[in-house]
C-alpha cells in the first residue's frame, strides 16, 4: 500500500539551521523547511528531538536558516548534517554572521539566510515543528543556484542522516551487486564506498578496491578515516 | 531588514492536491508541500482558508498529493491553480483514481501520490495546516523528474497563485522594459504576456505584438480568451 519511493518525487532543498546566541550556538542539516504563509511570512521546520540545535531554539526561541548553494563541499554537509553539536563546536572556524536577535547564522557556501523568531510549537511525534516568523533575510548570491535535495541524493549520491524527517532505512533499497566488488560502510556517517563505482568526485576511479584507496583518502560524507569504515 | 527575494531560493515541487470523495470533489496546485516525520510517515500542507478544496479537506478528513512531472503543461497549472472550484468541476474529465478512503487522486501528468488522514488541523493565519498520516503511496513513473518550483519559475516564467504561501506581489518586482513593446495582463490569472519575449512554448516569437496573435491565442496558464487581456 505505501511505496516509499513515491517519497523521492518530493522537492526539497538543503539547508543549515542554526540556533543560539553568540556566546553557545549550534547547526544541523535541514530537507524540509517551508514557507507557511506570505502575509505575515511565516515558515515551518521540522527538528529532530534527538538534535543539539532543536534544544537551543527551544531554549532562545530563535533559527536562522542558510541556503546552501549547489556547489556546497560535502564537508559542510559531514560537519553539519553527520555529527553532533554536543561532541564539538560546530560553529567553530565558520564564518557567522548574528541576526537581529543574536542567532548565529552560518554564510560558508550559503547564497541566502533567513532568521525567524518561534511563535509557535508543535511536538509531532519524533520531531519538533518551529512555526517562526520571519524578522530578516538576505539574498547573498542571486546569480547562485540552491543546492536541492534530489541533486545532493541523485548528482551527489548523498543521503539522508538518521534524524532526517526523509530517513528511509537504505538497506531496503540497496540494489544488490554482482562480481567481487566489495562495500565499505563508514561508521560514522553511513556513507557506503562501492567498490564498482569508486568515489568519482574525488578521482577515485570504478573498481578501486579499498585496500587501493589512497592513505589520506576520507569519507566524502563526514571526513572520517579509512580506519573508520567496516567491509559490508 | 527583510529580502524577499532571499525566499525564492528555497526549493519547492508543485503539487495537485485533492480532497473529497467519488460523488464530490476538487483540487488545487500546491508548492508548499513536505513530509515532517518518517516514523510514521506524516506530512504537512499548507492550503489557503479562500481554497474550496480546503472546505473538501476539513469535511472529509483525507487529502492527496499528486507530483508533477517536470513536462506537465500550462493546461494543468491553470486549471487547478488559478480557477475556483467552486465555479466549476475541476476533476471532470480527468484522468482520476480513488484511494482508501475514496479521495480522488489526479494521475493526469503525475508521477507519484500519496494519500493521507488528516490526524491534526492548525489554523496558521491565512492558511490552515493540515497534519496527514500516510495511508497509501504509489510510484507512477520512476524515470521522470518531478517538476520543482524554480523550474516553473525560472524556466516557464510561471508565477504563484494569490492563494499561495509564498505569493509575492510581482509589481514590486517586475523590471521596466525600454522601447516599444508593451505587455498585457491576463485578468483571469495574471500571467503577463509580454511582447518583448513573446510566448515560446506556443510558438509565439519574440517581438510579436498582442495584435498580431493569431485568433486562437489563449492564456498559456490557464487558458483566458485575448479579450480577458489589459493593457499594462
Amino acid at each position: 500500500m505505501i511505496d516509499f519511493e513515491a517519497l523521492f518525487k518530493i522537492s526539497y532543498g538543503l539547508y543549515v539551521v542554526s540556533s543560539g546566541n553568540k556566546d553557545q550556538g549550534s547547526a544541523y542539516i535541514a530537507n524540509t523547511f517551508s514557507q507557511m504563509t506570505s502575509e505575515p511570512p511565516q515558515f515551518a521546520i521540522f527538528c529532530s528531538k534527538n538534535n543539539y540545535t532543536t534544544e537551543l531554539i527551544k531554549a532562545s526561541g530563535v533559527y536562522a536558516v542558510s541556503v546552501l548553494a549547489q556547489d556546497a563541499p560535502p564537508e559542510i554537509i559531514g560537519r553539519f548534517g553527520f555529527r553532533s553539536g554536543r561532541d564539538f563546536d560546530k560553529l567553530e572556524g565558520m564564518n557567522l554572521t548574528f541576526g537581529t536577535t543574536g542567532c548565529p547564522i552560518v554564510l560558508n557556501n550559503a547564497i541566502a539566510f533567513m532568521e525567524c523568531k518561534v511563535i509557535n510549537t508543535i511536538d509531532v511525534g519524533t520531531h519538533m515543528m518551529f512555526i517562526g516568523q520571519l524578522l530578516k533575510s538576505e539574498l547573498l548570491d542571486g546569480e547562485a543556484e540552491p543546492l536541492t535535495y534530489a541533486y545532493y541524493r541523485n548528482i551527489r549520491k548523498g543521503f539522508a542522516p538518521k534524524n532526517a524527517p526523509t530517513y528511509i532505512d537504505k538497506s531496503k533499497f540497496e540494489k544488490k551487486i554482482s562480481g567481487n566488488f566489495g562495500k565499505y560502510e563508514c561508521t560514522a556517517c553511513g556513507y557506503i564506498f562501492n567498490e564498482e563505482t569508486g568515489d568519482p568526485d574525488n578521482h577515485i576511479k570504478a573498481g578501486t578496491t579499498f585496500g587501493e584507496l589512497p592513505a589520506g583518502w576520507t569519507c566524502p560524507i563526514c571526513g572520517a578515516e579509512k580506519e573508520d569504515f567496516i567491509l559490508l
